[in-house]
């Protein structure tokens, strides 16, 4: 089948390796191409461009997306043409922290408690009825720890605002967490749906360092009330695809953090590390194909590329260790790769972790 | 790295997919583009084309081959100008059923008996020596079961004569083999070995039409005896990559058949069921990279998609199957797929391998 993707990072590059042995094509609508150079065909203009969209829409059989911050009008001007998947509704909801929260609220996930800050003084208003510590995030456009500010006293608040401000904002209140987990769910075309193993992440200086999958000591209890809720929330956006929910574990119950309504950080170590990866399974979910089986091949560890790449002989010489470049130029703080080692049982992936630890810049990881 | 390949069929797709995570570019000389089209960049021309050769050189930092009957003075044109590994006097070898059984015997691996049939009379001789039953082969050029004739009673000389003059032939006593098999082994730079599990390999009309991995019942006397031919071969010529040979079990103990210097069918399992795949290990090896495990990742069974495809639903629907579509034409006889079904046991594996072949045109197999 002919795919259109809007984007064309990393998560394009893996979307494409996995969808030719299945016989699809690819073109990608993308402004700055360059992990997926060399992997179907480009189209390199702005996501409005109306032009370039139509192209998109005459070169594809189906259209999706591996990067939420494509504008929903975009989104709509395609599905006008071309079946769209996942449904533009989920890019908006996902687009916005506040309709998230309510639409996660709405679907009966536990969420911090939160409320909108769309001035200084609704933010002051905000942090009265949530109370401190908080964090204040703008509505749009945050990733990888960007476009939030933490408040613990109200001496906070004039800095923060200044930093986001006039940006609409929505205040959270502190969650004590023990960790973050997240759930990566598939729903077909068919209303199928299949989740992976819960995932544990841990994090420095804002961004995604380190995936164990399946999460350690995770209950079948917790994965069952993972995957109820990622059930939920798939049926009610008439999801087609894979979508990331990231969650807190608090107290061995879960609340829920946000979504990403496309293929995850967190879900790259299901390509060696599940009978079938994220990137397949929502290839065959936006195709109308059956899904495959998501069930967990060993225990494995994600580790993010930042910045810059080790040397490759050294990361290759670890037993079980799958380099993914992703072909971008390093650059303080980008993703430029990721290594997936996989082993029988926690032990070894432990020993091995430990060696690839070693060859990266060290980082403290918190979750 | 920028991966230079001579030829551009199914083998040349796969090893794209497994470089590109790697970091790798690719450039393809191929006359005939199909299965390459939308990877890396294509330079459609014949393989004797001197500016073409020149062309893949300067584009390449290393150069390759998927198809071993690329002219063997292409591949010194372009080493004389790039690394170009496997060596080509690995190619000159392989290309010559009558060189290729000399070296065997020369590596101390046990052959059927062979002699050189250059005509009419001198077949007559050979079979004179050798007896009967035997097999003529054209020394050169022979694939799939073709170029060659069966040779029961002498009545059978002339017509076999009359189909393959007048190119040079071979003739090779019969060989009364339990099962086919074929072992799978690279070697790196430095001169490291490894082998993955032997093959168990039937054929129908004369081309593979499914592999066992690991080879069922095969002891491990087996896969040392395989190991130890395998890598007398590689250190004998030199080599670097990926190489199969067949062999065939007879009693027990082995009898070479012909190799292949490059990645197999009979290796495509590898890409799910071992840690590292041919194709991957293939380009660590002519990279200069440490060579990846070649451990088996459950039990495994290939089976190729030959003339057409099965529908992909009911394919994908099979647990543990992983379909690989070539991205060709369907054609009676044409390779234009091949499935790859994982398990953890046999038990399984049959079970699911049943209703796979339930999915193809019945076929009588033969080792």
């Amino acid at each position: 089948m002919r795919i259109g993707v809007l984007g064309g990072g990393q998560l394009g590059r893996m979307l494409a390796l996995a969808g030719y042995p299945l016989g699809h094509e690819f073109t990608f609508l993308e402004p700055a191409p360059e992990a997926t150079r060399g992997l179907g065909t480009l189209i390199a203009a702005p996501f409005a461009d109306a032009a370039a969209l139509d192209a998109l829409a005459a070169a594809s059989d189906v259209v999706t997306y591996e990067f939420e911050n494509v504008p929903v009008a975009a989104a709509r001007r395609l599905a006008d043409r071309v079946p769209v998947w996942p449904p533009p509704g989920a890019l908006e909801v996902a687009q916005d922290r506040l309709l998230e929260k309510r639409f996660f609220a709405d679907c009966g996930l536990p969420t911090a408690p939160f409320a909108v800050a769309d001035g200084r003084e609704a933010l002051a208003r905000a942090v009265e009825t949530i109370g401190l510590p908080a964090v204040v995030k703008t509505r749009r456009h945050g990733y990888d720890g960007k476009g939030q500010a933490v408040l613990r006293v109200p001496a906070d608040l004039d800095a923060a605002w200044a930093a986001l401000a006039p940006a609409p904002c929505i205040v959270e209140g502190w969650v004590d967490f023990a960790r973050e987990l997240s759930i990566l769910a598939v729903r077909g075309r068919d209303g199928a749906c299949a989740c992976w193993s819960l995932v544990e992440n841990l994090h420095g200086d804002g961004i995604l360092r380190r995936s164990l999958a399946p999460a350690p000591g995770a209950t079948p209890a917790l994965q069952a009330a993972a995957e109820a809720h990622a059930r939920t929330v798939l049926e009610r956006l008439g999801y087609v695809g894979v979508a990331a929910i990231e969650l807190f574990e608090v107290d061995g119950s879960l609340v829920a953090n946000e979504m990403a309504p496309r293929v995850h950080n967190s879900g790259h170590w299901t390509i060696e590390g599940a009978e079938t990866s994220q990137f397949e399974n929502h290839l065959r979910a936006v195709t109308g194909a059956p899904l495959g089986s998501t069930a967990p091949v060993g225990v494995s560890a994600m580790v993010n590329l930042i910045g810059d790449l080790p040397p490759d002989a050294a990361v290759l010489a670890i037993p079980g260790a799958h380099l993914h470049r992703y072909g971008k130029a390093p650059r303080p703080g980008r993703k430029v790769g990721h290594v997936t080692v996989r082993a029988a049982d926690p032990g070894a992936l432990g020993e091995r972790l430990g060696v690839l630890q070693a060859l990266l810049a060290a980082e403290p990881l918190r979750p």
